[in-house]
C-alpha cells in the first residue's frame, strides 16, 4: 500500500467521502488510489476557485469538510479567492495539494512555487507530508483541525509520497467538542442585558443555526435586546417559522445608521463590526463612540450552551412572536429589488437553500426571505467575489434533494462561471438567476462612497456592456438550459418552471 | 495632487502607458486619477488571471512592463497562477495592488489577506507603500527592478495612500544595462567548444531573439554545437531567414534521448535543463550523468555581447545556412499534428505573433513554424495552463497591426476563457484555434508516466466530454464569431478567413 492508498482508505472510513478535483501530474497516484478503493464522490472542476468555492458550500450545509483536489502552487493559487472566503466562514475544508516530489523539489523545476508559503496565508493548519507511512496520520490530524478551528487545512503531499509504498492506515481522530462560554462571560452578558442599555446581541457562525437563533429570540423577547448580525453571513436558517435576525448593512452610512445609539454588543461567534474598507473622513467601524463589546463566544465555541446559559441568567424561557407570511398579490411589471425579493418570498421551494452573491443589488433582499418557506441561506462570506457558482455546486451537492435557488450578480459570475459546466455533469438541482446589469454597479457606488469622480476612464472600467455577456448562449456552452426575463411575470414563470425542472438551470434576469 | 495621481503622471512620464485591469473599492482613487490625467491605456478584463497574463504577453513583447491593477490579497491570488508564469519566462511587469487603508488593516476587514506574504513568492520586488510623498518613487523602483530582474515586481498601494494629498512627481529611473559575461567564463566556453566534446549551446530568455540567434548559429556552424533551447520558450524569433532551434523536449524518455552522448552545455541566458516533474525510477534531468554544465550568461544578463566574444575566441565568421520552406501541396483530409503544423506553416499572416497553450497536441509543432513566414513565437512558459487566451491578450495589445495565431488546448483554455471578452472589446486582432480533444490528455499521458492505472475514477477526472463545452456558444456568449472545423480543407480556409478579418475570431478545432 503506497501512501496515496492510505490516506484515501483512512479519509473514507473517517465519513470524507467527497472531493472536489482539479489534479495534474502530481496528482496521479492519488487519481489511481481512488480507483482501487472507490468510495469517493469525485466532482471534477474546470478550474481550481470551482473546486475551493464548492468545498466552502459543502462544508457550510455538512458541518465537516470536503478533500479540494489541486496541483501544486500554482493550482492552489487558482483556489485561494474562495479559500479566502471559505476561511472568513469558518468553513471546514480539507485541501490536499499534489507538490513537486521531494527528491525534485531542490531544482526549482518549472512548476515550483513556495506551496507552503501560499496555504499558511489562509489555513488554520498546513503541512507538507514527506514520510508514506505518516501520510494518511497528516491527513487525519488535517481533518481535525479543518473541524475544531473550524478552517480551511492545507496537506501538501509530494507525489513520492503519493506513490511510495509503506502507507499506513490511520484511525479518525473526532473533534474536540467545542468548548462552551466562561461563567464569567455569561455572568457579564446577563448583567449586560439586565442593565437597561440598549443592547445588541450580535450572532453569528453556527449561532444562526435554527435552535440557537429560538433561544436567542427568547433572549431578545425578554430583555428587549435587538438580535443581528453582521454584514456577511456564512449560513443562517431562516424562513416562516424560525426567528429572524437583521443584518448590518454593508453600506458604510447604513450601517452606522443601523447601530445608532447602540451602547452594547454582545457577541455570540460573532467578531467585533468592522467596515469592509475605510472611507476618507469616516468612521472604520460602525459601531457609536463608547459603545461596549463583550465577546461571548469565538466562532469556534459552544454558541447553544452561551445562549442557553444567558438565557437561564436571565430567565427567558418565552418563545418571540414570529412574522407570517405577507400577501405580496400577484406580482407584474418591473424588475426591482422589493419586486425580486417578493418573487423569491412567494416562490421558494420547499427546504431550499438560497445562495446569495447579489452584491449590491441585492443587499436589501434578507428581510424578504425571512418570511419565506423554511431554507438556509448562505452569503459570499470574505468579500472576494466569483463564489456563487461554485458554492451553489458543492451545496447542491451536499444536499440531493433540495433545490438550491442562486442569486448571483452577473459581473461576479464572471470569475467563475465554469462552475456551470460542473453543475450540468452533475445533474445538480441549481436555479441561477443572474442578475444582469452589465456593470460592476458596486464599484460605481463605491466610487461615490470614496468621494473620486466618476470619469470616462472610471465608466470604462466599471461598464460591462461592450460587449454584453449573452448569458444564454454561455450557458449553453456549458450544457445548462437557459432563459431570459425582462419583467416580473415571466421571470416568476421562469423561476417555478426552473424550479420544478430537474438539473441545472439558468434566467438571465434583466434588472 | 494626491498619491494616486503622482503614481499615475509619473509612471506615464515613464512611458509605462498600458494597464490591464480588473480593480475594486480599494483603487478608486487610482482609477479616479486615470481621469484627471488621460494617457493610460486601460484594458479591463472580468478575472485577474486575464489580467495578469497579458501582461506576461505585453512584457514579452515590449520589454517593458504594463501596469496590472489588481484588488486586494484575493484578487492577487486570481492573478498569481499566470504571475508564476511571467516570473518563469523573466517578463517585465509591474504589478499594482490595491489594499486595505493603513488606517483600517489592523482591524483584520474581511477582504484582508496578507498581501505581501503572496506578493513575495514570484516577486523580484515587492513593497507597500505607505506614504503618498514617496508613492510614485516607490513605483519608479518597482519598474526598475521590473526590468533590470527582469521579472514581475509588486506595489502594494493601500488606499489612504492613494487618495491623500502630498504626492510628488518621480523621476524614471532607467535600468542598468545588462552585465556581459566575465572574461574567463566566455574564455571557458570557447574551449569547451574547441575541445571535441559533443556539446550543446543553450540558449533562452533574450537570446532567443533574431541577432543573438544569428551569431549562435556562426559558432554552431563553426564548432559542431547543437543550438538548443529549453522545453518551454518565452520568446523566440522564428520562421525562414533565421536560425531555427532544437527544443529540448517536454516528455522525460524523448527529452532523454535528445540530450542521448551530450558532454557538455554552453547556457546563455538558460537554466540547467531539469524535468518537468519526477518520475518513478527515471532520472529527474535530461542529461546523460556526467555532463558538464557551464552557465555564461544568467537570464538578466548580456547574451548578445556573451555570444559575439565566443564567436570572436572560435573565429566564428560564417552564416549557419538556413532551410528552405517545404512544398506541403494541398492540405486535406484528417486532422493531426502533422497537419496542423503544415497548415500554420503555409498560412501564417506576415509578421504574425503565434501564442502556443496546446500543451501534448501541439508539443512536436515547433519545426513546422521553423520555415513559416518570420514571426514571434510566444510558449506556456511555467507551465501552469490557462496563460494562451491572456497571453494573446496582451501580445495584441503591444503589437497592433500584426496578427496573433493562438494555438490553444480546449481543457486549458477554460481556466481563463473570460479573456475572449477582452479581445472583443478591445477589437483585438486575435485568432483562437482551440484543439478541442474534450479531454486532459496531457494527464492521460502523465498517468502513464507515473506508472499509474488508468482507471473509472481517472477517466472521470481527465474526459471532459460530459458535457462537451460548446466553443462556438462561448464565444458568442463573449462576442466572438466563431467556426469549427472537422476536416484539414475547412480548418485551413476558416484559418485564412479568420487571419483576414479585423478583430477577434475562434476557430473549435475537432482533433
Amino acid at each position: 500500500m503506497n501512501g496515496a492508498e492510505s490516506l484515501v482508505q483512512s479519509l473514507l472510513a473517517a465519513g470524507i467521502d467527497t472531493c472536489f478535483a482539479n489534479p495534474g501530474t502530481s496528482e496521479m497516484h492519488f487519481v489511481s488510489a481512488l480507483d482501487r478503493h472507490p468510495g469517493m464522490r469525485c466532482v471534477l472542476g474546470l478550474f481550481e476557485g470551482v473546486v475551493t468555492g464548492a468545498a466552502d458550500g459543502y462544508g457550510r450545509m455538512m458541518d465537516k469538510p470536503a478533500v479540494t483536489l489541486m496541483h501544486c502552487g500554482p493550482g492552489l493559487t487558482n483556489g485561494m479567492a474562495n479559500l479566502h472566503n471559505a476561511r472568513r466562514a469558518n468553513t471546514p475544508v480539507l485541501n490536499l495539494i499534489g507538490d513537486q516530489a521531494t527528491s525534485i523539489v531542490h531544482m526549482d523545476p518549472p512548476l515550483a512555487a513556495d506551496t507552503e508559503a501560499l496555504a499558511r496565508t489562509l489555513s488554520v493548519w498546513t503541512r507538507r507530508s514527506v514520510d508514506p507511512a505518516r501520510a494518511a496520520a497528516d491527513a487525519m490530524e488535517g481533518v481535525r483541525a479543518s473541524m475544531e478551528a473550524p478552517g480551511v487545512a492545507s496537506l501538501i503531499l509530494p507525489s513520492d509520497t503519493a506513490w511510495t509504498e509503506g502507507g499506513q492506515i490511520a484511525a479518525y481522530l473526532p473533534p474536540a467538542p467545542p468548548t462552551g462560554p466562561t461563567g464569567l462571560a455569561v455572568d457579564r452578558a446577563a448583567a449586560m442585558l439586565m442593565n437597561g442599555k440598549k443592547t445588541v446581541l450580535l450572532l453569528s457562525n453556527r449561532a444562526l443555526r435554527e435552535a440557537p437563533l429560538k433561544i436567542a429570540g427568547r433572549i431578545a423577547h425578554k430583555t428587549g435586546a435587538r438580535l443581528m448580525t453582521l454584514s456577511q453571513i456564512p449560513r443562517l436558517q431562516a424562513g416562516l417559522g424560525r426567528v429572524p435576525i437583521e443584518r448590518i448593512p454593508y453600506n458604510v452610512d447604513l450601517s452606522i445608521k443601523a447601530l445608532e445609539g447602540v451602547e452594547q454588543i454582545i457577541q455570540i461567534g460573532a467578531r467585533e463590526p468592522v467596515n469592509f474598507f475605510a472611507y476618507p473622513g469616516k468612521p472604520n467601524v460602525p459601531m457609536p463612540e463608547g459603545c461596549t463589546c463583550h465577546m461571548v463566544t469565538r466562532p469556534d465555541q459552544d454558541h447553544m450552551a452561551a445562549l442557553e446559559a444567558i438565557a437561564d441568567a436571565v430567565k427567558a424561557t418565552e418563545d418571540a412572536p414570529l412574522p407570517s407570511a405577507p400577501d405580496h398579490g400577484s406580482l407584474t411589471g418591473a424588475i426591482s429589488p422589493e419586486s425580486l425579493g417578493a418573487a423569491i418570498n412567494q416562490n421558494l421551494p420547499d427546504n431550499a437553500i438560497i445562495v446569495d452573491e447579489s452584491v449590491s443589488y441585492g443587499r436589501a433582499l434578507l428581510p424578504s426571505f425571512t418570511t419565506a418557506k423554511p431554507h438556509d441561506y448562505l452569503h459570499l462570506n470574505g468579500g472576494s467575489i466569483g463564489l456563487g457558482i461554485p458554492m451553489a455546486t458543492g451545496a447542491a451537492v451536499a444536499a440531493p434533494g433540495r433545490r438550491v435557488v442562486a442569486l448571483q450578480a452577473d459581473g461576479s459570475a464572471l470569475y467563475t462561471l465554469q462552475g456551470l459546466w460542473t453543475q450540468a455533469r452533475e445533474g445538480l438541482d441549481v436555479t441561477t438567476v443572474i442578475l444582469s446589469n452589465r456593470r460592476y454597479a458596486i464599484l460605481q457606488g463605491e466610487m461615490t462612497a470614496v468621494g473620486a469622480n466618476l470619469g470616462p476612464a472610471a465608466q470604462e472600467l466599471f461598464n460591462l456592456d461592450r460587449p454584453a455577456t449573452d448569458w444564454q448562449a454561455i450557458a449553453k456552452g456549458f450544457g445548462i438550459p437557459a432563459t431570459q426575463a425582462s419583467d416580473m411575470e415571466s421571470f416568476v414563470d421562469q423561476l417555478n418552471r426552473a424550479n420544478a425542472t430537474p438539473g441545472p438551470q439558468l434566467i438571465e434576469l434583466m434588472i
